[in-house]
């Protein structure tokens, strides 16, 4: 917990430095996650495959190739001046290149001129931390080339490279626009992983929530709940940015591709679906722990003030004949002792009869 | 439970191969259900009705014949293969195939320039596992011909089939649209089916929640929840779906069939209010549970407190006079002993009394 | 509460058979409410009003006659072949004559070339089950003539008659159309009434709750729930039918007629209006009535522990003066006795004291 | 609550009344809050103001006056024949009448082809009685010339009449149409004050609830609630009305007034947003106040409770000693008895330590 | 909590003072901040930038001046006659002045023939006072000039005006559109500081309200809450507003800065979302604190009940030996007194077994 809350801490300081400049001055907001950034190229033209490592930004290709798709893959972002200087170079609006840096930035599509700007979530489920882990990601769809940007290297977007080499999209007519779909679809389908790992979570806590509830499982609530929050806030607007794409993008995508990007949409939607579905599960949980607590606190006041009443009738008795009264002639008797005993006993097994009888035993 | 659980752990291997896929792959994800796909053809021409039963996929007739209607029955939908070759054999898009064999794709309509590509959810009610059964049902309406898929070969268009039999539709212009439309609405008339035996189990528990709530009744709730979360995920997205039909689809539809779309978009939202309608009352039977619950705890807390506390002085002034004082007058007194009883009846029954007035008994 | 299941059960088989007929087969649904189907006829012209009881459904007028209005009344609607051949003469579609015998039809309008359908809840208070009747209405409106059906004999139109009779329409213009909204009038009108039914009940009981709760007002909050269930189910959509024929049907109504239209959709709106005021109403009463009863619990709760809190440390000092020592130099004072009085009489006054300062008593 | 009562079951006698006549025949519904309906008028033109007061029905002057602007002011809406005799002199249709008498007539803005016309809600709060007060308030705004209902004789309206006296309006070209805003501006600007009333009611409230909740605070934020629910009927409509002034009555209304209108809107969604925030802080009171009251009982009977449980193992110990066993050696010592006393107090003092350190004190 | 009530009821007089009035008539609805308005005047032309501090209401330049574009900054908005003189000078509607100085208007966004009206609240947190602090922010933007009035003398704009001196904006283009939507950034800029600052109150609370809850948190919740009711009625409308500029203010923006106000709109957008983040996680701390406490209180009363339902049996115990019989053999034997102990506690130890064992200890 202490780190999320240094972590935010750094946040508010930055977003203070970032309140008193201009607006479209970048500013990286968030944590650096790698040390140096790195660029990779793959472009595919008409029979060819071509692959760049860990290119220098000087050395980037001209947008203006004709012919070839050319993606170009930055991981880490949080070196401005390497991000400005590709925004230059692809002559991005400075507000981009501000959205680029800005981790917090929330998912959004937005149409230039010249490009198409898309900014995502990619979310990943640690299994050691249990919880949600998010990354920004940025893609510009430009005419014959994207740009991806990502917070972290990592193997996102793995898939999409081994699919280009196998399977030579150029030939199959697959352009630029393919290609950031198949970017952001490679995205939208973690999703379903993060939000898979999530419900069995829930589902393994439903489980023994009704019949063994333990302090434990409120915190834990607590985390799921924050965890499906991280989820909506990640889905909900990207559903709206591939709407935009659809309505305002259509320069961008070919007539092919449109299909595709319905198929997104619909993914999308069924994301939503189901994020939905396990806030409202989650919504319940809470109130089952409280059933399930209390039914077994009252459980255990119920016997206990049971067995606290049979025994007040019974001591009540024990104190009247331990009174010292000169006339008593009960004590006199051959067989009070006896008797006394049988009547306690009898009290006694009548009154738990009687609750037994009132099922509330 | 644990079935649940497996089967749900296997999707999500299924999805996690499915994420390293193209988009457009398709990729089984659900349980197989039965072992081999099935294949039956029916068509009607102008004065006859042709059955043909387990088809081999290659030998499906073509699309194009004119006047007739051709209707094929596709019972299973875990083997690819097959499932791809009709696709060729009808120019479906890579992306309705994936859906297709997706059985965990929600219900949705598509308009393709050949066809138009509905997914549905047939839902069932397993009384012996009590709980709802949903299957996978997707159609095709093209020109000419309908084709439909099953998760599982079963009797749901039996009544369709029986009704062609008879009825003779060529004779009354009923073409292809119609009977895609007689399919859906046969899966719509057993929603109807399914959403009132879930309203029986409700009303069921109703009447017995408030005189003797059980603590296996918050569990049935939960139940309950689960299976009306299901029929509200399969009714929703159809209603959306029947109106991109009527609005998108609109050159698969002659004009006859309109105003049945539209009584079948009425039936869809009757659907949808009951589930409605449903979802409420057990959105109150969980508070009435409570307060059933915690009613019956307080009368039995109130009852016993109340004997407790009538005993307590009486047991005090018993105590009273087991101190061994030499100097206590009322110990040598000759009626003391009797006295003191009537003091202490004379407490307890006016205790009562008091509480029986303030009606606490 | 038996009755109503089994009224539930066996529209569940009726619908059972519905399920495995041809959509615009008409199954009544519904509980038989009369023996025989009764057709009454009103006609009137230039300068007359006709009146025709109890017609034979041979003998029904042609609907083509022109300058007057005709007004058919059909009391019953459990006998298809009557409804059918009604349907036949006056060209109505098979889904009409379905929505027409199907009592579980929700409210709606529909627009056919030659008539405008609408389908309505007649609602009525029975103040003897202390429930909320319906009744299901239909309506259909062509070029000089209504059909209206009830599933009951009733007085519901006996106004619309008796205002017929009186005033002449014909004279001042008022066609069919009025006659169809003059009829939907007089049932929106009836909604008030059972509005102000319910909300007299809710107003007693929220009197009554905060002071005096009793157990079986949860029963009677449930009951009232349901009432206000019905309602809203009666009336929401009538709202949107109301809409539907402003904006589709202006062929069928007169201009002079669409601002008393507008003013039955008015009605409407005050009667959703008032029905949410009502479950807003009843959603606080469940939480007041929660709040009152533990109120009250807390109540005994706390004078019952204060009593025996009072009590057990004077229990305690004479259970020490009951110990056996030999040496207990207090028993053997001679104001020992009257000391240890006036020790424990101090004890509890100052402990109620206390309790008093603390407003704990 | 019983006159609301009364008040109520009045309205519902008087609703059947209305029930069974023709649509359009004004019933007076409501309260009869004067002896005689009193019609004032105040006409200004070109360089003058006239004033006419208690003017009898039958001399009401002609709407058709060129250049000056006419407003009648009817105080009392009881006496249908009044009201009617003004609505055939202006020309209003019946169901105009009808809404004018009808005092629980939501607000509403209708557009007549030779008039427009408003119901408002005037609200006041009432100190006395410690409820909101609401007026009927129509008015019917035509060429040069307005008429406004109130349910009583008020002076509601003195401020506008104020102004026109002195600011001599026809000479800044103000016409009817900004008679009409004005007089609505004042009704909305009663809304304020009425709402900030409710306002600080909920603020007093919120102060002590925490702090020292009482039994009764449950009614008042039952009250309240109330208040809050009759503004929200008020306003929530008259929004809703000034847009369709604002849309559909343009021909009433000059480029000039625009802007007012467009101000006044503003202004109700602004007491909207007021009210919304005061329902907001209700609802979270009911849990404030239960919160607070359980958080007091909660520590009230913890105090009891450790009272007890500190007795109970110190009378036990007394009880020992207090038995009758020939050989209890410890009875015989002779420090026994302060020994006892020494072990007593150390138990009761180690518990209590416990307690407190456990924060459970 | 008193000087806010005292604040409330100083605007309820000005209010009341108000409705009397006409519309358009300026009244100052507020507290008094400052004591006087004071006037700073920047304007940046070619290749300079003036700067005039506290410049008389007279000596005001004219809005007309060609190239330039000139700030005028009003500090103070509570004396009136200053205010409509500038309103006078750059032919403002009364309604503007009006909501100028009224500082409990919402945000809004207008547009005049000749200008534009924007009226916002700057938000800025008082770490002392641990509440948030709104002030009314108003801005004209017409051809050539930018007006904005500030309730207080502050440093919100000192950014934009540092901005203006080092960066030459008029030779970069940017016109007086874009100071004011620099303005109106740089008060949104300020929200994400109050937003975040409030959400890490929120974060602190809920770290220690599941381990240790106290009593004031309440009240820390209910602060909070109001907080961020407060931020969202800043918000909410502030978007709205953001949108009838882009729809309706066409004229006044040039096309470079419209891609600016889509970026300010964004982050009104991501405010309002963590705003409504923030909304959802305190509606849940309310239920947390409540689970909390009654956790730790079921805890409590568990183990005292224990304790005591552990000795109750064993009284009983020694009671029976208290009693007073002639003929009770047990009391003769020689081992009766510590035998007696055995049982005792051996009844004892097994009861607390037997709590263990049920895990109620």
């Amino acid at each position: 917990m202490s780190t999320g809350k240094k972590r935010r801490r750094e946040k508010l300081s930055q977003r203070r430095a970032k309140t008193s400049t201009a607006p479209g001055t970048p500013i990286f907001v968030g944590e650096r996650k790698m040390d140096d950034i790195r660029i990779d190229i793959m472009s595919y033209g008409q029979n060819q495959v071509l692959e760049l490592k860990d290119v220098p930004v000087q050395e980037l290709p001209d947008p203006s190739e004709e012919g070839a798709v050319t993606w170009i893959n930055v991981s880490g972002v949080h070196d401005l001046g390497i991000v400005e200087a590709i925004g230059r170079k692809f002559n991005l609006h400075p507000l981009t290149v501000e959205d680029i840096v800005n981790t917090s930035q929330r998912p959004k599509a937005e149409v230039f001129p010249e490009y198409l700007f898309v900014v995502l979530k990619m979310i990943s489920y640690d299994d050691e931390a249990k919880c949600i882990d998010v990354e920004h990601v940025s893609l510009i769809l430009g005419k014959g080339y994207v740009i991806s940007f990502l917070e972290d290297e990592g193997d996102v977007f793995d898939m999409v490279r081994e699919r280009i080499r196998k399977s030579k999209w150029m030939m199959v007519n697959l352009k630029s626009d393919y290609l950031a779909y198949a970017l952001i679809d490679s995205v939208v389908d973690h999703y379903f992983l993060a939000v898979e790992k999530v419900g069995d979570f829930i589902e393994d806590m439903d489980d023994h929530l009704l019949s063994d509830p333990q302090p434990g499982d409120l915190q834990e609530i607590h985390r799921l709940k924050r965890d499906v929050l991280i989820l909506r806030k990640s889905v909900w607007p990207l559903r709206e940015g591939i709407g935009i794409m659809e309505k305002n993008g259509t320069s961008f995508f070919q007539t092919e591709t449109k299909v595709f990007m319905r198929d997104l949409y619909d993914h999308t939607i069924q994301v939503i679906d189901m994020v939905e579905a396990l806030r409202d599960l989650l919504g319940g949980m809470h109130d089952t722990y409280l059933s399930s607590v209390s039914n077994r606190m009252n459980e255990v006041m119920k016997v206990l003030t049971i067995i606290a009443t049979v025994f007040i009738p019974l001591t009540f008795i024990a104190g009247v004949y331990g009174m010292n009264f000169r006339y008593m002639p009960e004590l006199e008797w051959r067989w009070g002792y006896p008797l006394v005993w049988v009547v306690m006993v009898g009290i006694g097994g009548s009154m738990i009869l009687f609750f037994k009888r009132k099922k509330w035993l």
